[in-house]
């Protein structure tokens, strides 16, 4: 067997994006893309892409720069800039990245403009390709959608010049990045996370199936696509020829509208999209029922409850920027239908098990280093082990290797335990776990109880500094408009006080408008932290 | 971005073995085999596969020698041997394989254990493996399920013994061997096929992908496994959590009772079993849909036609051993459905598209190298390149080169066209086309004319050597039961005269009891061949 070996024929690099040019065959006449009165069919999106990718690689955008399909296809590496960051860590970005080139939505262009002006005088700033949009009636302002001396040329022109018969340059090596991602940081200083084509190309058809995916969905974008290159669906939707219904902003009345009007069949979003579609007043159940697919927080039991309610089915995953997307998921036993709903939404919010794709996960005790047991109790760091984890950090080998470790193991940081039946369930980030009296609290059960009271809108809970306890729990919510009698904070310890045990009660509330989320809607705990230590520490008496 | 390498944490090797892990946890509960009034759960199975492992194991069953889970499990290769080859053959195969140890079904033991004394003196015989079956109520000689001094021991004894905690053994390397499938040869001598890990895992997500096989199907086992290890669905099933429903022999009248019995929604199997099953007599349609692949030769539309109208949602692909399954497949267009039957099923009829996972096809002209024009005409040899080809022949590194050429794509000795609108279909195998008069001429057209014939059960053309034409196209025609009027030759000449061209018009016809078939069903076109051969020149005047 030894003199077997693989070549050109069966070692071609795995990709994503050869699922372009089949789903032109296949799907050419169907959309592609909707957005307001813009429709694309998959031989538009396909010729586009071609004519995209033949004008940047004739401006000098090849292999080894850094710009879903167009921009692989010529070689180069796409950056998804969150639009909704600061222009200083726009611009910091983009000089991390090198970028060489940086396509401008209209309604960012003063933001990005910023950005470049406030690069160093010696270092040589990107290009600015300006995308104008004319079917956004809202925004119809003419003068902020044409070229000015900042910018290069449209995209649209870029387009139009290109030629749709370039023949787009595939990958020397799978391993060759494809896609750099910054992460938005909930913890720490934004990161830049590389992934290659074999790992966008797993991730993508593990996506496909774990959720399976019919062909010809119709899928609707209410995760941005900047958020983890929006868990592979760019590539997925290509994959199955499905459509991509676009929105600018996220409104849960449009969602809707939308839903009806398109005859959705799939979306995903954070719990905060759950928990927004599902406090919208005198929602009427759907007509058909829509796949939500919910990750990157624990979703409250109460919020899934809500939600499916509606007619949405709802399935939870858990995956990192660092995975590509998601790579756990709650794969549902139909058993579980005879449940109590409580019961039932309990066990949809675990994470689950690994994806099919994916190659192994653990939950490793940090003390002795070895597998925690199966007792849905013992908490342990959560390791992966797989085809779509990154290549690594961008100019951070030090980052690199204090996650992906000589063990073989990537380190998420996570903290979280194994039930018996083998799902795993996530407690906390690392950073997030209060420490009380000795013994390790999971704020996110602490929340998940304060999302069952009614009056509550979002919950988060965090350590405050205690004389004797070393750290204590301090909620912070925001509650629901419209309520006749807003609780007090004695009530609320009270509804806690009923339903955990007390080391983890909270005890301090704290009421507040809206909680401070990060651009992709993830609450800041940093930021709750640092006002709970600034209250000074709480003096609670032996419980 | 170039200190960014693969390290262990995200290069895991592919592998399709981890699913099964997988199943015993999502599926614990359910079936994942029935077989007469025998059922096992995933977690039974999963069980079983260690235990199994670990027994080979421990008898020196191990990475790098030749036994769908629990062989690789143990790091050695699985060789399924199709059970309708004779001694000889088998003999033969176990010898070039060099295999360690063979599990030999009771119904095969007199078989296997000819085979295994024609091994020269010179040559150890691997021990054998007794698979007793007690459900099997029809063949129930107690004596031929029990060990005799051939056997080493049976299966259940090795499972019985074996640990349930064994460590599975992961590939050192993607690229690792796992399979080895002998191939029937219609044309030539069997061929050693070797696959490994990484093709194996790509082939299993695409096959899922391309079917939209959604979870937990129960899926009917038509298809034997042993034939390019039934299209990758033992590896699929697992990922998907399948019911694995099987069966002894395929007979039409117990299909319809297993689909009913077990609510069978997938099946696969060649355009044979269609025929067969669309031919019973007194078949009323379905209750549910059920989902039949088909591929192994391009199915006439007549029978794709009658199939359909029984309420099988026939899909139809096209695949090699030497691709672990099916890489091609007629990805349906919604607005064919308007189409009128008969055009549907020619569309249908045609063998598609390449797979979401695979990454090219193309159709070569012989003489220029160049590909053929989408014209839907053109002829040429039909290439691949994409991850889940072969490694190559085992022992034979001129079979390997002469396929795998150093442009960089495997040759399939298939011919074939590129319509416009971008999909293929195969016209023959390169040794089967007919050249009349200096034109190339396709079997596989007359022959797809020649079903729709109300009388013709089988039909096969080949060529039959000509004073003038050098080759003429000569009919071979099993009949349908029960025939109030069989058609005379002239008949069918003349039915073939009205829907051909001239040239294509068989000018013998030669009716039969039966055409003879390869061990998967195939009929073996090189015998006729040599029957036509046999007959002498026609002498067929001037058209």
């Amino acid at each position: 067997m030894d003199e077997l070996k693989p070549c050109t024929a069966n070692s071609s690099p795995l990709t994503p994006l050869g699922f372009l040019e089949r789903a032109a065959t296949v799907y050419g006449d169907c959309p592609s893309i909707i957005y307001n009165n813009l429709i694309y069919t998959w031989s538009q999106t396909h010729r586009r892409c071609l004519q995209l990718a033949s004008s940047l690689s004739s401006i000098g955008i090849t292999r080894g720069h850094v710009a879903h399909f167009a921009i692989p296809f010529t070689g180069a590496i796409l950056n998804n800039i969150n639009t909704r960051l600061d222009a200083r860590t726009i611009s910091v970005l983009l000089q991390h990245s090198e970028s060489k080139l940086v396509l401008v939505d209209y309604q960012s262009r003063n933001l990005v403009v910023e950005a470049i002006s406030l690069f160093p005088s010696d270092i040589k700033c990107p290009p600015l390709v300006l995308i104008a949009d004319h079917t956004d009636h809202d925004n119809d302002n003419k003068s902020s959608q044409t070229v000015d001396s900042n910018f290069c040329c449209t995209y649209e022109s870029l387009v139009t010049k290109g030629d749709p018969n370039f023949k787009w340059i595939r990958p020397q090596n799978e391993w060759d990045p494809m896609i750099l991602n910054y992460t938005s940081g909930t913890t720490s200083s934004p990161k830049g996370v590389v992934h290659c084509h074999r790992g966008i190309f797993v991730m993508t058809v593990d996506s496909l199936i774990d959720w399976s995916i019919p062909k010809q969905p119709v899928y609707l974008w209410t995760l941005p696509m900047f958020h983890a290159n929006g868990w592979s669906y760019p590539w997925g939707m290509a994959a199955v020829g499905g459509t991509n219904v676009c929105l600018r902003k996220f409104d849960a009345a449009v969602i809707y509208i939308m839903i009806r009007q398109h005859g959705v069949t799939h979306m995903c979003g954070a719990p905060v999209v759950l928990n927004m579609i599902s406090n919208l007043p005198r929602s009427e159940p759907l007509r058909n029922p829509v796949h939500i697919l919910t990750a990157g927080a624990p979703p409250p039991a109460a919020v899934l409850f809500r939600t499916e309610s509606l007619g949405f089915l709802v399935s939870h995953g858990y995956g990192l920027t660092e995975t590509a997307g998601l790579v756990v998921s709650c794969a549902w036993k139909n058993k579980w239908n005879r449940l109590p709903a409580t019961e039932r939404a309990r066990m949809k919010s675990r994470q689950g098990v690994r994806t099919v794709c994916f190659t192994e996960i653990d939950v490793i005790d940090s003390e002795s280093g070895l597998s925690v047991s199966h007792d849905g109790a013992s908490l342990g760091e959560i390791v992966f082990r797989g085809g779509s984890m990154m290549l690594g950090y961008l100019k951070d080998p030090n980052g690199t290797r204090k996650c992906m470790k000589d063990d073989g193991w990537f380190y998420t940081g996570d903290v979280g335990v194994i039930h018996a039946d083998g799902y795993l369930e996530i407690k906390d980030r690392s950073k997030d776990v209060i420490i009380s009296g000795g013994e390790n609290l999971s704020s996110v059960e602490v929340e998940s109880v304060l999302y069952t009271n009614p009056a509550v809108n979002e919950a988060a809970v965090v350590a405050r500094p205690d004389e004797f306890w070393g750290e204590t729990p301090c909620a912070f919510l925001s509650l629901k408009a419209e309520l006749e009698k807003k609780p007090t904070e004695k009530e609320i310890i009270e509804y806690c006080r009923a339903r955990l045990p007390r080391y983890m009660v909270p005890k301090t509330v704290v009421f507040k408008e809206e909680l401070p989320k990060t651009s992709t809607g993830k609450i800041k705990k940093f930021e709750l932290r640092e006002m709970a230590k600034a209250m000074g520490k709480s003096k609670v008496s032996r419980m």
